[in-house]
């Protein structure tokens, strides 16, 4: 890839990327700008600015998700394609924020081909960055797509508070991103993100065609000790929540061994220890759970096990645990006719492709249920995500954006989807 | 203890400590008002008030202890007797705020006993209320007497921030609460606190005069794994922070059981995990490890074992773990001259006592290394300590504030003590 042979388009592409990695820069090349921080707030005006000057109409709809419009049919519905600009502490560049920029030259250049005298399609396109995708200040994770899917109440999301008692509300209005546009009637949706496993990466395939999610259960666990004195208290009278978490912890990374060919993927990453002072025994730990697998039936298996695990984690510590269900979904198929619009597209152009399962969520996991739904993937360099070392090369990435493109045109132009 | 049968003297006791057990009252019959937050300020000024009502001349430090001076003999050294008003997070009404009212209570009855015409005697008598000897909002723990002690200096301490970025010198400074009062020079110090242990319960015994301390070791510990996504990273590929942090902390809680005849406590009390976001394997465990025993030997023997410890945790969870010691102490004897005027005072006024060693630490702790000190205990039921649960009966507080008295006043006379 050097500079003299490539495009107006892929040089387009490589600095807007280059420039959206600015915002929230780290030193080891990574990002960190959560939803809602100045440096999202920075971002989005810079990607409002972008779009307005390639001629999209701009809005923000009332939970901060930003919208870039092309209207060549006045009351037409929308092809919607983005993903999310946020990212976790720490991240890395590529995620989500690969793919509002793959979404926006992708738009960027159907709008090109028309003003350069191409017939304008029957349908519209429109870009989207989804408000606080990740989830990590604001929780739950795809805020913005939960929201305009109807999958979560608008006040409920603007009631969030993050762990220093700021809401969601407050947060927008600070940076003057809570806004009115009303929301475009979609036709179809289309997302590109990195794959953030190894698949890709170890077959040598360029282009993965999401068909379905992973099975997931996800949980908030309260773990109820005692407090006490950590230097006077007798031993045997201490009902320790951090011991009582501590074996769960490890009993959840032990489901995870005994299922590895499922495989079972598992994790606790949310530990919040009270009162968290040197002198005092815990008196209570909260904390979230994650199992996920392609078979449901391992979850199963699994969440009996932790049941288990639960009853010997409160007799080890002296301590009462209670474990609630906040989300649990079955392995989620993407519209096969989707799947078959992408893999007729990329072998047009020409790349190599597989179908592929998603692990993590995405915004696309929402709006599939509401739209027909089209969602790919790109290599990730040794599948690292949510890390400032995540990488995909440059040529992966403008293959993601080619491809796209021609996903877009064919929606546009009304290909059939299902 | 009906209240036709009380003295004056008991009444002023009963009703001052009814008082500051409403400053920062929880529900559950304790108080929550760790050090520097609005709860500390009111009750501070409440105590200056008090003392000041009572002609002791009132006076702040620039680390925010409380004096109270009754000045007989100009110029001579004063035997000062206190301990703290702070809390932990819902911990108890008598942890430290006993030890301060009686002390100001048996200070204001010599007083009076001079103003009644007994000859004043040679040396002065002050009380202290220590600022944050807690520690749990600004580590470390005792810091009002360290500063005073020379232990740890005053800028160091000011500039203590808690988990929300304030300095000790700003939260004073928003209360009204960093003075210029000099330190007054000290011939002795006395102080009184509730046992936090079963030992007088047990046995029936209402006085412990404190011989010396347990043995401590202290450490701070970081546990280094690599960020990564909780989904879609491949188990094996993990360097889960919070795994090896739960083996550790497991560890820690097993040394205690093998050490059981010691005996050894152990503890892990302060935990943060980064970034604690929901989908995010943690990168980094912040934690405390805190190892007390009677006997030196066993921490030697519990620290070697805790090294190897965090080679398996590491092995285990693909981490790097660093632990470094931040407080250390061997068994430190209180003046063996005090113990023996205390348990004089104790024989003459009937108390039932015995010899004791304290496992927690105390103002008295520091004071002892500058100034002959006398250090009692009454007794705690259950043992219950740093919970709102904590309870000592008021006769046994009574108890308490009469031998501080007779403790004092020997003191004042010009008892030697060391």
């Amino acid at each position: 890839m050097t500079g003299e042979r490539m495009t107006t388009d892929e040089r387009e592409y490589l600095d807007a990327f280059e420039a959206v990695s600015r915002f929230g820069a780290t030193p080891r090349r990574g990002v960190d700008r959560e939803a809602g921080t100045p440096a999202d707030g920075e971002m989005r005006r810079w990607l409002r600015g972008w779009l307005a000057e390639r001629g999209f109409r701009v809005g923000t709809d009332a939970i901060g998700n930003v919208f870039g419009l092309i209207e060549w049919t006045p009351g037409a519905p929308f092809v919607l394609t983005g993903s999310h600009l946020d990212s976790q502490p720490l991240g890395g560049r590529y995620d989500g924020a690969y793919g509002v920029i793959a979404s926006a030259c992708a738009a960027a250049r159907l709008a090109r081909r028309v003003a350069a005298g191409q017939a304008p399609p029957p349908y519209n396109v429109a870009v989207v960055d989804w408000f606080n995708e990740e989830g990590s200040r604001f929780p739950p994770s795809m805020m913005g797509s939960s929201v305009f899917t109807g999958k979560l109440p608008l006040e409920a999301a603007l009631a969030v508070t993050d762990a220093r008692g700021i809401s969601v509300a407050d947060a927008l209005d600070a940076l003057g991103e809570r806004g009115d546009a009303p929301a475009p009637a979609v036709r179809a949706y289309a997302e590109v993100h990195v794959e953030q496993g190894r698949v890709l990466e170890d077959e040598g395939t360029t282009i993965g065609l999401v068909t379905s999610t992973w099975a997931a259960r996800k949980f908030d666990v309260t773990v109820d000790g005692e407090q006490s004195h950590t230097g006077s208290t007798v031993m045997a009278d201490r009902c320790d929540a951090l011991v009582g978490a501590a074996h769960l912890v490890l009993a959840v990374r032990e489901l995870a061994q005994r299922h590895a060919d499922g495989p079972l993927h598992t994790s606790v990453a949310r530990f919040d220890v009270e009162p968290n002072s040197p002198v005092v025994v815990p008196r209570r730990v909260r904390m979230n759970i994650d199992l996920r697998s392609p078979d449901p039936a391992v979850l199963d298996a699994a969440e009996r096990e932790l049941d288990a695990a639960v009853v010997a984690a409160q007799a080890a510590a002296q301590v009462e645990i209670h474990r609630v269900p906040t989300h649990a979904w079955d392995r989620q198929p993407y519209q096969a006719a989707g799947v078959g619009l992408a893999r007729e597209a990329a072998a047009a152009a020409g790349l190599s492709h597989r179908e592929i399962m998603t692990i993590a969520g995405h915004d696309s996991t929402n709006m599939k249920d509401v739209a027909p739904t089209v969602m790919l993937f790109v290599p990730s360099v040794d599948g690292v995500a949510h890390n400032e070392g995540e990488l995909t090369p440059d040529g992966d990435c403008l293959a993601g954006v080619e491809l796209l493109t021609e996903v877009l045109a064919r929606l546009c132009a009304g290909a059939e989807i299902g």
